[in-house]
């Protein structure tokens, strides 16, 4: 495909750019990183116009359902907000060059752990432009190339981002580099350059996110699946239940952190399950349940087995009635996806127990589970939820863009 | 296969085994870790014999290679060495369990970040039997399941300790399961399995560590590799440069830290290169090198460009002539595995950039390769040597078998 005189790149001519940048980013200071962010900003703002008519483009260009299409537009105040999330990342402290350790050996080697960044990092993700913005920000603070393979539906909005943060003066080419969406090609090159990318961070729906660990060789940050359990324990307040049931099922029902099953211990059933029931059905939800909560309440319908593993990411809540914690914490490590748990519960001996032994990257006592946010945990940004155990788990942001390594300091030492 | 009445569990039924147990081992007391440990060396040196018999029948099935006939052997101060190496990670502090990090947030709630296990640990190796102790001691002590996978050559060895090992009291069932290692069918299922397992660690030669991270679906730590470079730079002090370049390649040629390739800077070539190459050869060192090095001495063959990217592992070295740092820094970029690189330098300012610019895990100013080591690093133990940036680079043991996970305690917040 030719554009005007110049050939586009190949995803590997692409990748190889990417990864003679980083070196050349990994250099930059504090300061060269916020002046580039902040005239990446004002470029964003400056050319609003220009990206509104790129996005009203991809608008046009294919049929979405609204909900989607609302994640597609551009406005000229959520352009706004797009530069206004650059600025914020300015403001974060930057974690390249922080000394994490530091100690002598008996031999006189001087032994400095170091924050350095990743080197390449690896975008796949779907339909929002903003999140073309927002990781380039959190890639470019910590020094690190970043290779964005958006969705297809979003290519000229990102063309556009992409373009206009690239001309900002002083970035080396290959600091942004933005991948072909029209077919999967670029995604199965790009997960396969371990010779040339560090992380692979997939942000998208299930299908995506599975794809990527089944298929990439280079390490991946897996994100964002959440069947999220709620354990209302015998002694809960029943007020305080409600409304931590209502706000983790419906303030957002479509997010990773939402609540898609509810665990309720057998002493309460009767009292509590029609109550809770009665209100999360005017709320506009639908209920299933296991034996015990349908007999308890008319309003649930019966549950089958693939409910217990479902994410249902919609107004839709699967309840179980259990014998005791100890059932309540062995159903949730059978069937959570190990992203966010609460219990409510007046014990603190229960409590601790539970926080203790469910295995899941946040786990909480008496807090809605949609808490699960690096902006609420008071990150300032967030890059995604892990929902892996190696290299970071949860709500991650800039720190967890970054690796170490050792310098060593010595006066001619060797081994004997 | 059956043995005695028993049927061998399938590979699915050990890591099913381990996946329950998990949960279990992360509840253990620091404790209940350190008297398991003991009674586990205690074991061990108790039954000497039998492992000694056990070994012995390895030896007596496979024809090996000298070298590997030794890696493979115990001896009863092998053994007694294996037992002190158990004691020796008692000792060492247990990292779970540890607050991370706490804090509150405006709305009152708290977060703790907390150290906690893995889950289950899979570790892939070859010939040697204390490997299978060892990596018992790391994971044990960190709160982990391990699955391991040995070499069929050590095949006796490993199960008869994995059988000592998992006879000691209060272990729940699939703390340690031993996968067989006749075929290679064991560790395809084992990488396979990113629903029962967490990790997996190969440790072994570049065949074995390559088919691992090609073919894992589990998140992989890689190890092992390490085309290692010195820089002898223009200011070196030469003395110390002949100790440090002998040290790192002959001190013990065949392991990941070992140099490999040694450059050295364009005004030093006629003093220095002489010199160097006359002492490597009569530590029986063969050279290779650039038309610039093997027109200086005639000791050094030409190289071929294979050879800058060459692992040996043996009393071979490849020397290049560069024109300055800047040259220096992007040939190591370029063609090193990012283990371990040095510079030897009396010019600090060079030194700095150096260890900044360098893209490895171990970067040296003045000293030898060769301390890319976790006991020699301070740590205690080593359970490898990280080659990749994600969760951790250069030598890892103890806190590099854990992750982390957010208790968030509340009184009833939601999300607004």
């Amino acid at each position: 495909m030719a554009t005007g005189a110049h050939r586009t790149a190949s995803t590997r001519e692409k990748l190889e750019r990417a990864h003679r940048a980083a070196p050349r980013l990994s250099q930059f200071s504090t300061l060269q990183k916020n002046q580039t962010l902040l005239a990446m900003a004002n470029a964003i703002e400056s050319q609003a116009d220009r990206i509104l008519a790129a996005n009203q483009n991809d608008l046009e260009s294919s049929s979405l359902p609204e909900a989607m299409r609302d994640r597609l537009l551009l406005t000229l105040p959520r352009v706004s907000a797009i530069a206004a999330g650059i600025r914020e990342v300015v403001a974060l402290p930057d974690p390249i060059g922080e000394v994490i350790a530091e100690w002598r050996r008996p031999n006189g080697l001087l032994i400095r752990k170091v924050r350095v960044p990743l080197g390449v990092v690896g975008i796949i993700y779907e339909s929002r432009p903003n999140v073309t913005a927002d990781t380039v920000a959190l890639t470019l603070k910590t020094g690190n190339a970043i290779v964005l393979r958006g969705g297809r539906e979003a290519a000229h909005s990102n063309q556009c981002l992409v373009e206009i943060l690239n001309a900002v003066p002083g970035l080396p080419e290959g600091a942004i580099e933005l991948l072909d969406s029209a077919t999967r090609d670029s995604v199965q090159e790009l997960i396969r350059a371990r010779d040339l990318v560090d992380v692979i961070i997939p942000r998208g729906g299930a299908g995506l996110i599975n794809f990527v660990v089944e298929n990439s060789v280079v390490p991946v940050i897996e994100t964002g699946a959440g069947n999220c359990h709620i354990f209302v324990d015998e002694s809960a307040d029943f007020d305080m239940a409600d409304r931590i049931v209502i706000n983790a099922k419906t303030q957002r029902p479509s997010v990773c952190n939402a609540a898609e099953k509810l665990l309720i211990h057998q002493s309460i059933a009767e009292t509590y399950l029609p109550r809770i029931a009665k209100k999360l059905v005017a709320q506009g939800v639908e209920l299933r349940g296991d034996a015990a909560a349908v007999r308890v309440s008319p309003q649930i319908l019966p549950a089958t087995t693939d409910d217990w593993s479902e994410e249902y990411l919609r107004l839709c809540l699967a309840v179980c009635v259990v014998a005791n914690l100890d059932e309540a914490i062995d159903h949730i490590n059978r069937y959570s996806t190990r992203n966010s748990e609460a219990i409510v519960s007046a014990s603190e001996a229960n409590a601790r127990r539970f926080l203790r032994a469910v295995d899941s990257a946040a786990v909480y006592w008496n807090a809605s589970t949609r808490f699960t946010d690096g902006g609420e945990f008071g990150f300032g940004a967030e890059m995604g939820i892990s929902t892996q155990k190696l290299h970071c788990r949860g709500p991650f942001a800039l720190a967890e863009l970054t690796s170490s390594k050792y310098e060593v300091v010595g006066s001619g030492q060797i081994r004997t």
